[in-house]
């Protein structure tokens, strides 16, 4: 008999289909003889030699060998950084100028790295780089939501190989956002709790979808998971915004997501997958009612119809037992 | 400069990257020379002759010819036709047992065919099943929300090639019904007006969306279409349920539905696509507060970690340009 669970954190009802479920390694990519990929292409836009390729750089993050993460608005933005931010409401025609940031984080030099493969050192320094930039739009009166995001591999819509995040800061608050803050403030009214904080304390004390533990952060798979490996990594404190991460939070937040990422890279190799930290609009900081995250889905099936009509999820994987497979992947020592 | 617009049914807010547009042409599938289907595939389960390799008919509509259409259970169903519907809340773990259906509806005999190039009286056929069934799965107490989907291509889902439909009938509504059910009772309460008998009188009356009318329906491309060619195609009638359409309805709808898909078909190259009948709770089926409606969504772009850390969408197609570029495609006679 399938299972309907329910996520109470963003309303979704996944179906668990225990009888179209699959071994959690049957959804591993088979082993591709991967290209392996120069240190540095000197085709590669985001390689070192070819910034004058991009747009002007923001900013970077810089040691005595050269930059080690870049950012630069997005060659082809979905969203224009200059101008006022106006609003049209004509009849049901309810628009707004395109105003907003859309901006390219190049994580690493090198153009043969991911972040599973990367030194911990260097993804804090890319961690280092999201806080910044989410500090500095949040500044900018015009904006809402800021959104950090990953696309590794064309299936979850990278189209260059070079490891790079992104960052998208928008003049609305998007309708999901209203709803999760709206749902997470009646939940603290009902039960004086903090449904994320309620949430991590119940995945901890049953344990079978935790994937790892470390000081300050705890990372699971969601009881209601939405697809194979849907995995949440949450910070223990409560803190409704990702730009109060403290410095050793970061520390410890790179490591943990190397640690699930390589597991991810090893145990089902090298899947495309799309990451994002789930952070309150700037504006909206202060609440006490929120808690940031960052969620990560690899891609490894499809949504069809049925999602499309319903808002529902098919999850053909038991997330207990994809966690028991992450737990026990062996990820090789760098050498 | 980009813009973003509000759809007021759905809530979503949608950026139209005008910057990033592409031509309505350049989203068509380059032409591959299609392997040409036979008639009739005797390895295909859905073919006539090997009716036995399905699970037991549920169903069919019939002619001195044989079946035309045949409804069954789904091979790999991910929901459980036999048992009580249960619910278990333990802490914030909310759950309930798989209870539901799971069906597949050939949509028609042969192997070679697909709705854009069916004669009209045979998608006539497939709606007359899909309103029997809705009614017949209606008076099941156990479930609550009935999808009526398709996924064409492997890209939108499809692991079949014959020509098929689905239905998946949940034991809980969704929360995306019942968020867009209470906004549309919202906005009767402000308005005095049904939201979506709104929004098809604002589209006929600017027009620039439009890509059929017919004496019951409207098809068009939502002001806010979340994708390029997405497609909402309206009953004129005020109704809430798919269920309620009369005969006359289902013979005009097939004829605009044909008109619609064989476009997509001709104009982008047989694209993969899903549709999906959105309909209200069967239990809710005299609610004044609904309009059903099928909408269309071809799956000409992915969507990446923008929208999965937003709810937000991207389009990169101007929804007037892509309407102007589908009403003048030309769909070849049959001959």
């Amino acid at each position: 008999m399938p299972e309907l669970r329910f996520n109470v954190i963003t309303k979704d009802w996944v179906i668990i289909a225990r009888e179209r479920a699959k071994r959690p390694d049957q959804f591993a990519l088979t082993k591709k003889d991967k290209e392996s990929l120069p240190q540095l292409d000197p085709a590669c836009p985001f390689c070192p030699g070819n910034e004058s390729q991009t747009e002007p750089e923001i900013t970077r993050l810089a040691d005595k060998k050269g930059w080690r993460v870049r950012v630069m608005p997005n060659k082809y933005p979905a969203l224009s950084a200059q101008g006022k931010r106006t609003r049209s409401n004509d009849g049901l025609r309810i628009s707004m100028n395109g105003i907003g940031l859309h901006e390219v984080i190049v994580d690493h030099r090198r153009h043969d790295l991911v972040i599973a493969l990367m030194p911990p050192e260097d993804i804090e320094a890319v961690l280092r780089v999201y806080r910044q930039r989410y500090e500095e739009c949040g500044k900018d009166e015009r904006l809402e939501a800021i959104i950090i995001f990953k696309n590794h591999g064309e299936v979850a819509g990278s189209s260059v190989i070079h490891t790079h995040s992104q960052l998208a800061a928008t003049p609305v608050v998007p309708f999901q956002t209203r709803m999760r803050l709206e749902d997470a403030i009646r939940f603290y009214d009902q039960t004086g709790a903090c449904v994320f904080c309620r949430t991590m304390q119940e995945e901890l004390s049953e344990g079978a979808r935790v994937l790892h533990q470390s000081t300050h952060f705890v990372a699971f798979h969601p009881y209601a998971a939405l697809s194979p490996f849907h995995t949440w990594i949450f910070p223990r404190r409560h803190t409704p915004s990702f730009e109060l991460a403290t410095d050793e939070e970061l520390v410890d937040l790179a490591s943990s997501l190397k640690l699930i990422l390589s597991r991810m890279y090893y145990g089902l190799n090298d899947p495309p997958f799309n990451y994002t930290i789930r952070s309150i609009p700037s504006r909206d900081r202060n609440t006490e009612y929120y808690h940031w995250y960052l969620s990560i889905i690899p891609r490894v099936t499809k949504t069809a119809g049925f999602e499309m009509g319903s808002g529902m999820y098919i999850n053909s994987a038991l997330p207990e037992e994809s966690a028991e497979f992450l737990r026990g992947v062996r990820v090789p020592d760098p050498s």
